[in-house]
This record gives C-alpha cells, structure tokens and sequence, in this order.
C-alpha cells in the first residue's frame, strides 16, 4: 500500500467515525428517552476522544509530510485534499485531547437541560451552563491562538479566513441600509390580513406540502428524512444519509414549512457533493457561510418569490383547503413576506432578519471581552430587541433561549446568516445571468435547473477550495453586500408599493 | 492512576463505543433512508473494527495479566469482571482484525438485502448474502476452534458451555413430549370462534395498549421507546437507552402485542441490571438463554395467563370497543392461547413454538455439517414444516425468510429460544414458591412484584456469573425441561379439556 493510499484509509476511518458521532447527535435531538441523557454524554465524550486522536494521529502527520511536497500546489482533489487536511491537522493538533473530551460531554449536558428548560422558560437551570459554555469556546480560542480578537479564532471553524472586523464592516452597512427601509414600511402599513395565516394548517398537510415541495426543489428523500425537534437542523452521516428536522405549529402556516425549505438547502447542499469526494474531509459543504447562503437561497429567493406561489398556490390550496379558499397566488406572496418585527429569528422576515443576527453577534463579542456578564445577558438581550426591533421578548422562551446554538457553545456562527444571505443573492443573479428568469422559471414549476446550476457551481465542490476562492469561480467576486441590498430594496418596494 | 482504574477506564471506552455501534445498527433497522444502505455498511466495518482492535489491545491484556493474580479468585465485581474479560479477551483475540471488519460489512449489507427482499419473496436476492453469512460463521467457528462440532464455537456467544449434544438431548425429550399432546389437542378440535381475533384492531390503540400492559409491567419509557420494524426486537445502548420494536397488522391482534410483551422481557432485564455495572462488560443480560427466559416469561407465563386477563380484558375492551365488544376474559385467554400449527414462528403457540426453533436448529447443523447446500434450504424447510407441523409454507416469506437472525449470521442463536422457555419456567415456580399464587397476583393488576424478585433472582447480575452458576443460585438447580413439560400438559389439558 502506497503513503496516498494509506492516508486515504485513515480519512475514510475518520469520515465513518465522524458519520457516526453525527448520527449520535441526531438521535439525542429526535429519538432518544429523556432519561439517556446522562450516558449519551459519555457515549458523545468518547466519540469526541476518538475522534480527535484519529484526527491528530502521529502517523496523520507523517503522511501529510511525506505526501506535501509532491501534492499540496496540486492542482487536482489529492492536492486540494492535502491542504485541507494541513489546515485541519494543525488547528485540531492545539486543542489536548481531553479538553476536547470535556467538553463534548458538557456540550450534551448543556443542550439536554437547554432542551428541558427552555419550554419551561426557566433560565435559572440553563445559565450555569451557557456560562460552562462561554468558558469552553473561550479556552478553546486561547488554545487556537489569535491576534486580534479571541472571536476569530471561533471563526475560523465556521468560515476559515474571515475576520471580526470584516463582520463588523459588512453588518454596519446592512444596518444603514436596513433601519429607514424598515422605517418606511412601518409608515407604509398593513396591506393585507395577515391572520389569515393563523387558521387552521393541519400538521399531516403541513408536513406532507413541504414534503412535496423540498422534493419538487430536488431533495432526494431516498437519502434523507424529516424529524420533528425543539430547533430545526440538518445533519448528514454521508451524501446518501442527509436528513432534516423541522417544528409544526398547526395554527401558523410559515414555521414548519419556511423551516424546511431551508433545511432541505443545507440538505441539498450534502447530497450533492461529488461522489469522488466520498469520504474524505473534503465531502462536506464549505463552511456555514456558502451552507447558509443554500439554505436562505431556497428559502427566501425560491420559496419567498412571486413565481414560486404562482405555481404551488394552487396545489397548496389542495392541501389547505379551508385554511386558503378564499385567498389567491399574489396574496399569499405578500402574506409570507409581510415585514414586522418579531421576537423569533427563524421566523423573522428577510429584512429585521438580519437585526436578530446583528443582536446575538454583538452580545457574543460582548461576553468574549468580557463587558458584560452572563447574568446580565437576558436584560442586554431585551434592550438590544428594543433598540433595533421595537419590540420586548415575553419570556426566556422567546427571547435568549429560543436559539439552539449557545447550548451547544457554537458561538460566532451567527454571523454566517447574514453572510449567507449576502451570498444567496449573489450566486442567484450569477445564475439568473446565465440561465434567464428565474421567477418565471419558478411560476412553471422548474426548479431543478437551479439545483443544476448551484451544484455546478458550488455544491460539488464540497471543501475542495476555501470560502474566498469558492465565491469568486462561482460568482466572479467577492462576497459584497451590494447585491443582496439591492434585491431587499425592489423586493419590498414593490410589496409595500413606496 | 492506578491498574485497576485504568482497565476501567478502557473498559468504559469499550463500553461506550459498543452502544454506539447498537444505535448505528438500531438507526438502520428503525430510521436510516434506504439509499443510505452500502454507507451504512462502511461505518459498521469501521466500528467493528475499531471495537475489535479495542477489544484486543495489547494493553488490555497487559492490564488482564497484572490484575488476575490477585482477583481472578475474588468473590467481588472485580473478580466477576476479570473472569468475564479473560474469557471474552481470549475468544475475540482468535478472529484476525481484516475478518472481523469484512463480516462486519458483510452482515449490514446482507441484512440490507434480506430487508428489501423479504417482502418481495424474493429469495434469489437473499440466497447469496444468506450462502456468505454461512460461511463467515463457518470460518468464525474455525478460528474459535471447536472439539467436536463447529456449533459449538458458535453456541458460546450465546450460551458459553452449551454443547451441541446437551441441546439434541433436550431438544429430543421436549419433541417426545409435544407431539402426542399436539396430536390430542388437534383431536379435541376448536372451543372457541378464533376469527375474532382478525377483526379490526386499530394501530393506534394497539400500540397504546401494549405499552401500557408493558408499562404495568414495569418496562420504563423514560428509558425506552417502541419503533416499527420487519422483525421485532430489543436493543440497547446502557441500561438507561433500551429500545423495542415491532410489527403491527390491523387485522390480527396478537402478533404486536405479544410481540411488545416479548420484547419488553429483553427490555426490563436490560434495564435492570445493577448501576455498578455500568461501563463494563458485566452490565448486559447473561446471554441468550437468560434474555430470552425473561422475554419468554412475560409474553407467555405473564400475558398468556388467565389471571392476566382477568384484569386487563376490561382495559382491552375500552381499547378496542369493537373488536371486543362480544367477548370476555376467559374467552380472551382461550382465543390467545390458540394452539395451532402455522408458519410464523414468533406467532406460534407456546406448544408448536418449539417445533419450529428444532426446525432452525437442524437446518442449521445440516448447513454446518454441509449435509445440505444453500440452495436446498428452502426445500427443506418446506419439508421439515410438514413433518413437524403438518403444514407447508405458501411463500419465502413465510418460510426460510422470515426470520431476521440469518441475516445477520445469527445461527445457534435460534436454540436459546427453546431453552429459555425451560428456564422460564423454572424462574416461575421457584417465582411463586416464595411469592404465593402468582396467577391471582395477575388478576389484581399486580405485575412489578415479580419483576422486583427476577430483578433480585437475575437480572441485576448482568453477565456476572456463566448461565450455570446463574440459573443455580437462581433456581437452586440446572437447566432441566421437566417444570416446563409439567407447566405445557396442566395449562393445555386446562384449556382444551383433555
């Protein structure tokens, strides 16, 4: 056996027990008895161990060196594979081994009792261990080493090269942008009866439209599946095993079916890496910006767009046959795009979308240079709900424990939201350029064109370039706000008539 | 840290990553997406390799030599588990690395394969995956090493010191027995209208019903769950994650109902083995011949008795207010212990049952002894099931292919069917020898009081003791078939008035 084959017998190693440790992760969310909580932790703590030695392994780095010299400027996937690989090895190879072990097993503690206590809106019981959480990431950052900002080194697993201060640039100008849009839409006031929304929606029609709709859009449910959880996710144990959850609230229409809209984007992303990518490190979508640019993509620019309805009205009209009898295709198009500030991020409209990711970022950076305490993060939460929405969260529940993500110490993902739906529209007037009008494309039912198109462009891909590179073969720039403001402000001029 | 200590630590390891090899292989048989199949089958390789190189470290037996001296004598955990690690080190150190991870991805796809071609009848697809199970247990055996039958390398994963020619034996008296009592049985001819039991049970209330039978039982949902699947059975992942599945058919209502109570049995002793055993090999069931004692005594001496259905005939009425509107409890016992040769094993009577496991077990020693090859098996069952049964399959699925066991290589499992029936029995009377009238205690609803004394008598063991030390202190004496003869010719004369 050859040093390349033998590197590859390991990645495929490390590519099934990774598999693996995510499949253990979405049984806890979905399947698992409340009382397994505790052994899970050590199952998921030794999955963690495991998995950081392979993934550390001295012989790892004796292959890597040895196959660098001839590989790592290649211009082929054994290249692109190699300097992936260095970029894992080296960032992994900081962090000891049981750090990485402890907190895997107060990351599952974590997200049970967020799990239990969020519905009960109990805060008491989840603080301490979000405080343990801030703690890890924190250690971790000092672990990967900075030098500007400890937030950067969380970054960088999310979307590897970017910076705090980019963010910061990026969300400053979104927010000019956004606040006296916002303004004149509030001026502009309702133009629709908005409750209408909040009829009747039985959940078998719910899950079964959205089925149908995930599937018309190109998610292959051979090789998926729908679960319910308290936060919708997709995960994937290989391109053939790549499911989604979602939450049914069966008198508001938008929760389960935008949920899975944009879950089957994530999924659609992991479903078509290229098959030569199978397990290697380099068979995963390229970080969480260019992921959420598919996710908010299908969600909003496909299932938000005036085509879309005027195709799937009709047959949602099948589905919900009291709820919508008396509404039509360019009703419903406004309805699903009304603008209002809310307390829910993941139900939020497209444009104080972004005011949601903008509060949690500014309150994780808070925490990491520590000016502000865990304690005080509910009220900060509030006040900034205040500043930039207009509106107070009720509870815990709706505010600083509705999101998934702190339990489970994934700080600075957030950021990649906003970034993702910056992207989207990038990639989508990249592709209106080549292939014509979308939306009409959308009002004939076609949709798998762009799943075409997108796979083309990036999803095939997987890890094989890095962010940067990835965007600029696939749109021909850099990632840049200026697209994405100018469709929020024809979207909903045209809406709100100003 | 000290030996000891870290023999536990590397045990608790092995521990975790075993559960989380049976939540990959529960995923697959419960939820997995059917494109997902040959994926599957590479991350099962990996864990089984993995876990056999775990299993077989160098360490571990540097950790087994240093500490034997001192407690391979000791009548404590620590002796009990040194004694179980020496015996399974040794066995699992015979199977070369490369062979245990080929069968491994062997037995995925094969159980794959006998999934998707089951209910098509479509034995050709089977008959390659079944001839390759065959020979994997026969070089399996080979590496064991055996003295006089290959069986017997195999029995010991389920039975250790079980023989080939004990079974025969037993099997033999059990046959003499049962035919003749058949024989008068099916003279007497039916007392009861059996149709009653194809009416129309609803899926819903048939599941609500068998977990509540199965929660009065003492069957924690807290730390369990019930699934669907083509062939039902128990798993678990710690004693606080142990999961049932079965099968339902509207029409028929025995089968997912006794089929829950069987699966139960597997699922409390499971549950209840001792804490101090957690993360050790001790903490499982004590093989197949005790697991299925427990399994076979809830279904059977518990649920198929009249005082059980003096209670819960009135529960079940107002769970099926149609089907069982015109019945009543003595009835009901009469209709659910119907004797009567049929094709399905897990649906038989308590009297044919045995039949059909002889039926498995002597095609499986044909297989071994190559007196028959693959291709005959079908042939020969059809022929075996009209000697012993006087009936013939219509089908494959029905037949030779409904059993999931060899699928998954699971041969001289079958015979521990049959023995824990015995054992049941024997755990029964010895059970009411020190409670009282357990048949009244069923009729005042009164079920965790014998749960509480097999807990005490079996199951907090685990693995503590081999099966005869076990079934002594258990029972204060051996295996031995008379009680369960003695316990078929009372209930049957009983109930069809010989």
């Amino acid at each position: 056996m050859n040093q390349l084959e033998e590197l590859k017998n390991l990645l495929a190693e490390i590519s099934d027990l990774t598999a693996v440790g995510q499949l253990v992760s979405w049984d806890k969310e979905t399947q698992m008895p409340k009382g397994a909580a505790a052994t899970r932790a050590n199952h998921m703590a030794t999955m963690a161990r495991l998995l950081h030695q392979k993934n550390t392994a001295p012989r790892l780095r004796e292959l890597i060196e040895a196959l660098e010299p001839d590989l790592k400027n290649a211009d082929s996937l054994d290249g692109a594979l190699l300097r992936l690989l260095r970029l894992d090895f080296d960032r992994k190879s900081k962090l000891p081994t049981d750090f990485v072990t402890e907190f895997a097993a107060a990351r599952a503690t974590s997200g049970s009792v967020w799990e239990a206590s969020r519905h009960k809106n109990d805060w008491a019981a989840f603080k301490p261990h979000l405080e343990k959480m801030f703690n890890f990431a924190r250690r971790a950052a000092d672990f990967y080493g900075f030098d500007s900002h400890p937030y950067d080194a969380l970054l960088w697993d999310f979307d590897p090269g970017l910076k705090t201060t980019d963010i910061k640039q990026i969300f400053a100008d979104v927010r000019a942008f956004t606040v006296p849009l916002l303004e004149k839409i509030v001026a502009a006031g309702e133009n629709v009866d908005y409750s209408v929304l909040t009829r009747h929606y039985p959940l078998e029609a719910q899950r079964a439209f959205g089925l149908e709709v995930a599937q018309a859009f190109g998610y292959d449910l051979n090789r998926g599946r729908l679960d319910v959880t308290a936060h919708p996710f997709a995960t994937n144990f290989g391109k053939d095993d790549v499911r989604i959850t979602t939450r049914f609230d069966p008198h508001y229409f938008p929760m389960a079916f935008y949920g899975t809209l944009h879950e089957s984007g994530h999924a659609m992303y992991e479903q078509n890496t290229a098959d030569e990518l199978r397990r290697t490190p380099l068979a995963r979508g390229a970080w969480s910006t260019a992921h959420e640019s598919q996710s908010r993509l299908w969600e909003n620019l496909v299932g938000r767009s005036s085509g879309f309805w005027q195709h799937w009205f009709a047959i949602a009209q099948k589905h919900f046959p009291e709820a919508l009898h008396d509404l039509d295709a360019s009703t419903m198009y406004k309805l699903v795009n009304r603008v209002k500030p809310s307390f829910i991020r993941v139900e939020a409209d497209e444009l104080t979308y972004n005011l949601h990711i903008m509060l949690r970022f500014e309150l994780e950076l808070a925490v990491f240079e520590e000016k502000i305490k865990i304690a005080e993060l509910p009220e900060a939460w509030n006040a900034k709900m205040q500043e930039y929405l207009g509106v107070v969260p009720p509870d815990y529940s709706s505010g600083i424990m509705q999101d998934i993500h702190w339990s489970g110490a994934m700080f600075a993902y957030f950021p990649t939201y906003s970034l993702g739906n910056i992207l989207s529209v990038q990639l989508f007037e990249k592709a209106g350029s080549q292939m014509g009008d979308l939306n009409a494309m959308f009002a004939r039912g076609e949709y798998k064109p762009l799943l075409h198109w997108l796979t083309h462009a990036v999803l095939r891909h997987g890890k094989t370039y890095l962010p940067p590179e990835l965007i600029e073969r696939a749109t021909g720039s850099s990632l840049s706000a200026k697209p994405y403001l100018g469709y929020l402000e024809r979207k909903f001029s045209g809406i709100y008539g100003l």
